[in-house]
């Protein structure tokens, strides 16, 4: 599959589209400016020299792919969704975007009282198949391609069909992915990057993450 | 330490409250109904002849009690605080509720925006000591005292020692606690119920947990 990672030059974007590529996908790193994605891309073909990585601005991005995956800050996502507006439709749309800078990264909670992937929803319409996923893996580990996350990922959407292709994805980039239920429950892993923000901070660790039992 | 579970005769608290009195607690099971406080006490003691576990109605339990537990339906939450009012004061109150049932159980949202645990905070006042805990075991097992809960509890609250004494109780209990901040991020362990429940639908299966990796 063709993906376009938008905002894919961060540690979660550029890490995930580097498993993504190794595991076979066509993977397109979209930033503001072509130039970043570009450099982005190249720093990933070194590491990954056989990877179909290229980089492009995030509107070429989503027009060349499958499916669009957004990773930018949650101050960007609005921004970032409508810049490139119709190009998404009939797409599906992964949303890693976790609001965790207001109003402190520990304790978290939207004016909207909704979940940044709801809100995504609301920005892109009903033609864009949003799904949620991603939000609570530390990106630090990620161009470890040898490196075994002990994390689960959250999946949450309305549509079981592109749940498992969002599943088959989590498996790719090396995760057990877990279908958590509607599209609202991304508020519970959405929330779930701050709580576990405290656990590291109470606990002066880096990594904490969670794990579904009982599967 | 004297505990007095209030809502304490479903399967939630009489399982906890057997696991504290197996540990050496005083255990007494509140009800709005002291009879069946009483018959649900005299059960547990069959279960447990050495328990020293007794049944009042939740406000002579609270009065009698180092440390209040909170393990009512949400639609009860309100009315049972305001019933036991001043009892509380400089009291610790552990609240276990998690509001499951509005609109459905397997995905969840509070019309305040809040957790069921700010808003007892908000009911209650700065005078008692919330810490919420517990919100994410599964009940059925709790009575089988050598059953091991593959599942962590995550204690949400503002205060450093309160939170302290419910690790302990965690402990107590059979579980690992992990101390997750400040008690806005209840929202997160509140709304971990509803997704367990998605999880528990969407695999047909019926002890989904979680566990704090990395610590």
């Amino acid at each position: 599959m063709v993906l376009a990672i938008l905002g894919g030059t961060g540690p979660e974007g550029s890490g995930l589209g580097l498993r993504w590529a190794a595991a076979g996908h066509r993977v397109i790193i979209g930033s503001r400016q072509a130039e970043k994605g570009m450099r982005v891309a190249s720093e990933l073909k070194e590491l990954l020299p056989e990877g179909n990585i290229s980089g492009s601005d995030n509107l070429s991005a989503v027009k060349a792919a499958d499916i669009a995956v957004l990773t930018v800050p949650y101050s960007a996502q609005e921004g970032t969704l409508k810049h490139v507006g119709l190009a998404l439709s009939g797409k599906l749309l992964v949303t890693v975007v976790a609001p965790t800078s207001t109003p402190k990264s520990r304790a978290w909670r939207l004016p909207s009282g909704k979940s940044a992937a709801e809100e995504a929803q609301e920005t892109v319409g009903q033609d864009v198949r949003v799904v949620a996923a991603f939000q609570n893996i530390g990106a630090h580990n990620l161009k470890d391609l040898e490196y075994e996350m002990d994390c689960d990922v959250l999946v949450c959407g309305n549509n079981r069909e592109d749940k498992k292709i969002v599943l088959d994805l989590c498996s790719d980039a090396g995760f057990r992915g877990v279908n958590c239920g509607a599209l609202q429950n991304a508020t519970v892993a959405e929330g779930l990057v701050s709580l576990l923000i405290a656990v590291n901070i109470i606990y002066k660790i880096k990594d904490a993450g969670i794990r579904i039992t009982g599967i």
